[in-house]
């Protein structure tokens, strides 16, 4: 049994190009390497006409990214799972890269693997 | 903006194989398809000695489980956007599939897009 701590991050008034998918997943990759994630796949979108979400999965779970680059706005997840990760570094590389005027973060706590007795 | 609800939901003692990718992903397409959701790209990553992860990726959003057959446990993620689309009959068609003995359901409520006033 692991208990954690998902963040789930409302981006808003970002800074940066939320249409540059080459940026987004350098992002990501920089987010998992503070925490010492390890990376095992990658997958980007883009969309039509704007829009990209890029998803690392880690082992055994994910960061995503998910924005609507006339809006300003992207939905960040850190979902990472590991005796002792924090995700809080994660998300300070991300809200570094992204430069959001405003967000609203929350913090989930989740009980990974066997159930709580 | 869109207020929208994503569903974090951790499933213990799951009744069925938490190991067969064709499965699970089967799963995840039936959800998508109950709630109307367009799936644009989809990933699958099985780990040694076991457990699996599979993402869908939506027109915008995702839907993930990552599980750990040696505990029973899955971990879904639920995060559909659109306007007026509904997170729970996604969640109804996983739960039938994994049949959780127990599961913790959270709801998190999101606003997605352009900063509320």
């Amino acid at each position: 049994m692991l208990e954690i701590v998902q963040l789930l991050v409302d981006c808003y008034e970002c800074a940066t190009d939320l249409d540059d998918v080459d940026f987004l997943l350098a992002t990501l990759r920089g987010a998992a390497e503070r925490v010492g994630a390890k990376i095992v796949n990658v997958v980007t979108q883009r969309f039509s006409p704007r829009g990209v979400s890029v998803i690392l999965i880690l082992a055994e779970t994910h960061l995503s990214v998910h924005t609507w680059p006339e809006h300003g706005y992207a939905a960040v997840d850190i979902f990472v799972c590991g005796e002792g990760k924090d995700p809080h570094p994660a998300w300070d590389v991300i809200r570094g890269a992204l430069g959001p005027g405003s967000f609203e973060k929350k913090e989930i706590r989740r009980t990974i693997g066997e159930k709580r007795s």
